[in-house]
């Protein structure tokens, strides 16, 4: 973010306009409380590497649309769906759509206000029909029954981690990827056994990145990109530093994913799409 | 390993007597056939931090009994027990403490014949009691099933990856370790959420480091250490690199490790012992 506006406090909650990309598209978000974007999206943004004409990519627990946004910036061509479960930040989605700044988005973006979780035809009525996403990304909210709880409802509902939500989540993926296609995810180093585990045989050819905020310090967030169906074995990728050993400038590498100027490749290629 | 001699190829199978930690001991190992031991058994015995007199330290599927010795060279004060299932490597860890090099730590050394997954009383009769150890060191062995099946018996030994091993290994390594004892283990990235399945309830504060040839080149193995009884989360620890970008020489850190000029502390100490 490089710049935030304030909005009057007239409706219920305060909300800001922040800026993604170094301005190239705007995010309506909830001032205080709820999942406020950042980083995170945009580093998982950079996971979708490239986009044909037409590339569909669905945004699993979108919130305000951070991420699935990030990719259509980059990517001209991608069309995104958001999916979001809570009403009141689709509609932050929607109102983002609706923002002046992002009308070379919109026509490329779609919100549907669902639960990732739903199954079989409830989830096809939803929007999100069998084997029809090329790329599937997702920042999938947690709470480590360790941490404290925040008083704050919206907040807990986006960091509400619960048993075996990877698996409830990736058998979505699953489901809406096209053969071949990726999934991609940010999350916390301590659910990488949950992420593999639930992958299970839906998913293979996994790669695994840390991020790391500085070269010697623990890593704070993971990436994974996985192919359906694929049957190539885990690789574990050269980490990511946020910044160096010294100063809090972004090593350039993590500055150019931030602000969408390049994607975060696969190692391997993927095969189809 | 800084030396190799080639004993005469009378016996069976030949044999080379191999130097480690700069000559601080010496391995007599199959030369052809088996599995013969490096640096993997060096990082290992570079997780055992530091011994207070009279600390037990087992070693388990020892072959030789490169990574328990390397302990024992580096912790004048540990005692250290190799277990190992096969009787002809065993009978080169015995040979191994024989060699007059050797003689500064055969008094603090012990060779178990025995199965590292034999359970209850058969597992104490074997010398493995419970509560026993203060800390477990392990390489156990791995085969991928896509690997190429190796045509020699003896290596295909140390190397058959069963489904459930790690399971059998820490469910022995928590037998037979105190309370708040620590279990080390170096294995395959790939390994990773079989390794942290394993662990479960029996083990927690698990300490996750990658270990890359270079720096923008994939992780090769993972070191990790736990606590038996442990409730504290994962850490992913920041990765060591062999080598630097350029050149054939180890990083100064890892030098110091393979030659047990140092240890791999963990970042969280140890309660109990």
């Amino acid at each position: 973010m490089t710049e935030m506006r304030e909005m009057p406090e007239t409706q219920e909650t305060a909300e800001t306009i922040d800026a993604f990309h170094r301005g190239g598209f705007h995010l309506v978000q909830p001032k205080n409380g709820g999942h406020r974007a950042g980083m995170d999206a945009m580093l998982l943004a950079s996971l979708v590497a490239s986009g044909k004409d037409g590339m569909r990519v669905a945004d699993l627990g979108a919130g305000a649309g951070a991420a699935g946004l990030a990719v259509a910036n980059r990517l001209a061509l991608a069309q995104v769906t958001l999916v979001e479960r809570s009403a009141r930040m689709a509609q932050f989605a929607r109102r983002t759509l609706d923002l002046a700044d992002n009308a070379h988005l919109a026509p490329r973006a779609t919100v549907i206000e669902a639960d990732v979780t739903l199954r079989g035809k409830a989830r096809v009525e939803a929007g999100l029909p069998d084997d029809y996403f090329d790329h599937v990304i997702m920042n999938p909210p947690f709470n480590d029954e360790r941490d404290r709880k925040t008083p704050d409802a919206l907040k807990a509902e986006a960091h509400a981690m619960t048993e075996g939500l990877f698996d409830g989540w990736l058998r979505t993926a699953n489901a809406i990827l096209v053969p071949g296609g990726q999934l991609s995810l940010i999350a916390r180093p301590q659910s990488v056994a949950d992420i593999i585990a639930a992958c299970g045989r839906r998913f293979g050819g996994i790669e695994l990145t840390a991020i790391h905020p500085r070269p010697a310090e623990d890593a704070i967030r993971l990436l994974v990109t996985a192919i359906k169906g694929s049957r190539a074995r885990l690789c574990w990728r050269s980490p990511l530093f946020m910044h160096g050993e010294d100063g809090h400038a972004f090593t350039p590498q993590v500055d150019d994913l931030n602000n969408g100027r390049s994607a975060y490749r696969r190692s391997r290629p993927v095969s189809s799409r």
